[in-house]
């Protein structure tokens, strides 16, 4: 990406020596997904110079592709009816990803300045829900009725006129009902006069208005599709989601998955203002707060027993810390593992075994490591055991929980992925406390 | 995919009663990515008689789905002989998929087997390093001279049968440099006398042989693209990268970064036999162990404030455990912005400055609860304002640590994924130890 580098420094550069005229010139040359990247990084005011310096064509795709809170600011500091008259230009799906992000308000007076029939087209797409097919999809589409020949849907296609998206030609029976489509190339290598449904493919992968984002997503993966028909609930085709919304939403997955699992939020960005994510990060850290202060109470019951032999605080977080490996490791690969499909009830037994055995082997392994380190640096045979044997329990505990919680949040439809380091690490954190200070506290008579 | 649960149930089912014709008429029906994911849940012996019934087509497609362990374990169990006349009949690219997951004695052997035109067709692309777009590229493409007429183009294309992957249509001068495409549809539209050079579209985003597959990934997802011409060091057209497989790698890379975040390998699923997988979890276990003893001696430091006030141990690791969250929270939001592209140099002051400013904010914020807790159960107010002074100062490590570690692993060409809390977090605990500790130590003649 060092040419996105040298293209952000030049338009900069532009910008401060106000060649405006130069600049238009530029950006006429460059890919909107590009402009979009850069503006990110530009102060507002000159959000809104090199927006204005954008042809119409490439303004709409620099909105479309630009993210939250960067898309609502600068709609913000543009004027209302410069705005529709842009959107007025785009395909539906796009106005979409605009307004969505828009706050309500500001979003109904756009839609409200915008041509009638576009306007109606767009609302018709926010009815869906979010995250749902129905707001991912294009409702342009190129279709034509079974029994029409190759000659006529070649003709269709001339006639529509539908960009550079158009990749399949889908078929329809009467009722509008989806019964299978044709790929474009066998198209052309068919006879003008062959009818549609003797070369169409007949078992089409497709998905209801209402399928959520993530099975289309999971779909298109396991199907190696690229563009997935969009049908409602008797069949009726109603658009179609190309794999570039596809792979967006993937990210945005992942990128939800990762942050959560962290411990931050899933649509935070590097690029934030700090302001904006101040209370999203706060709520995390005061959770970690209260699960730390739950920890340290277990410490609290057995302060005495540190007073009597100090040497205990030194060694105890240590088996917190090996919980909170444990743990980690495990939630991490289980909450994958849902995200891929791969982790399904019938592989649950397999997957606690897996878990639990490696808990025992590494737990012994370290236990052993931990037991010979503080035999030898304090010399107390039973210190060391004991030690040891807290290290192996809790690293069975992690191995349970990792695994169990992420399983269970699914169960109940919540995101395993906010089982994230801060919620699973108290299990291990307490546990381990507790039954190393425990079990110390019960041989104390022996260690002293 | 409750649909997926019920095919993998009935699978299941008529393996145990042996009906082996009825099988291979339900698989013949089955898509072989689901014949695929069946597969990996079934004992070995299962899978090669699930194997043995499919078409040789179809087969051939299973073992391109499949992953290691499963494939070099079926491929084991299978005859050499057997699996190389599959491989005969798939796409090279396929076959390198295949390939290039088996040990190298077998994969030789099976290469050897092969038909000698397609074992070379495949050797050519293993040629090419592990991760680049030479690897993933499909040598199957269509693509004609720039003086043809699209007449001419369409007859191309109909003797090509490249099957269902042609969307475009590639366009080559008189040395086979890659000079614009047409899509399909547009091809479709046009006059049969029109020169294709008319009609092309000139500026291609292309990536070259050696191009890494996290880079192909990343133009793919910015520019929208279906399909990425690759070409070598002068321009020629030698493949195309599908977005079906740039989808695994993102989905891939995104897998390897949330794995290895949490302290894991990045190519562990859930469904590995805990032996293979066993010294991955184990190495981050123990380097986990070496960071707990280190800050553990840093409490060692310390014993005899420990042994004067018992209290301290209650609440250190409170200090340490608020680090914790810190540095993971920043480094989670660091690492994902740095592979969304979104982390770069013009960019750190901006997110440093943030990362600062939420440190002290949020550290403000919970220093002031904890001193509150510490005061209102202990009483001591000295004590409650060092616990609150050191969290702040370790929350501001924590910004400090967790932005600039990945950033320079990064730089240093090292995956920034790998800073897993394992690792940075160290920092927070030994500081958090160390300066609680160092503060009440400074401060015990008022303490006790």
């Amino acid at each position: 990406m060092e040419e996105a580098e040298r293209l952000s420094e030049s338009i900069k550069e532009l910008l401060a020596s106000g060649r405006d005229e130069r600049l238009a010139t530029v950006l006429e040359e460059v890919h909107p997904a590009d402009v979009s990247r850069v503006m990110r990084e530009l102060p507002l005011g000159d959000q809104v110079r090199v927006f204005r310096l954008l042809t119409p064509q490439s303004a709409g795709a620099v909105l479309s592709e630009l993210d939250d809170p960067t898309l609502s600011e600068l709609v913000s500091a543009l004027d209302e009816v410069e705005v529709s008259r842009i959107l007025d230009r785009m395909p539906p799906d796009h106005v979409v990803e605009v307004v969505e992000e828009l706050p309500k308000e500001q979003a109904d007076k756009i839609l409200d300045l915008m041509e009638e029939e576009k306007s109606e087209e767009v609302q018709e797409l926010l009815v869906y829900g979010e995250r749902t097919a129905g707001r991912l999809m294009s409702p342009e589409f190129v279709a034509v009725h079974e029994q029409a020949t190759v000659a006529q849907a070649l003709e269709h296609i001339r006639k529509a006129k539908t960009g550079d998206s158009a990749f399949y030609l889908y078929v329809v029976d009467d009722h509008d009902h989806l019964v299978g489509l044709v790929p474009l190339h066998r198209l052309l290598a068919a006879e003008p006069g062959t009818p549609i449904h003797a070369i169409r493919t007949e078992d089409v992968e497709s998905v209801t208005v209402s399928t959520d984002q993530e099975e289309v997503a999971r779909l298109v993966q396991h199907y190696d599709l690229i563009q997935v028909p969009v049908v409602d609930a008797s069949r009726r085709l109603l658009g179609t989601i190309g794999v570039d919304d596809v792979i967006d939403v993937i990210r945005e997955e992942a990128t939800e998955d990762i942050q959560r699992l962290g411990g931050a939020s899933g649509d935070e960005t590097v690029l934030d203002p700090p302001q904006a994510v101040f209370l999203k990060r706060l709520t995390w850290r005061v959770v970690n707060l209260g699960t730390a202060v739950l920890a340290a109470s277990v410490i609290g019951i057995f302060e005495s027993s540190i007073q009597a032999l100090a040497t205990l605080a030194v060694f105890m977080p240590i088996v917190a810390s090996m919980g909170g490996i444990g743990t980690t490791q495990t939630a991490t690969i289980v909450v994958r593992g849902i995200a891929l499909g791969d982790m399904t009830g019938s592989v649950l037994r397999r997957v606690l075994w897996k878990e639990v055995w490696l808990g025992l082997t590494t737990g012994a392994a370290n236990g052993l490591i931990i037991a010979a380190i503080a035999y030898i640096w304090k010399g107390q045979v039973l210190l060391a055991l004991i030690l040891g044997v807290a290290l192996v329990f809790n690293m069975l505990v992690a191995a349970v929980v990792g695994t169990l919680i992420p399983i269970s949040l699914k169960m109940f439809r919540i995101d395993p992925a906010i089982a994230s380091s801060v919620i699973i690490t108290t299990f291990t954190d307490v546990f381990g406390f507790f039954s190393f200070l425990g079990l110390a506290t019960l041989l104390m008579k022996f260690l002293l």
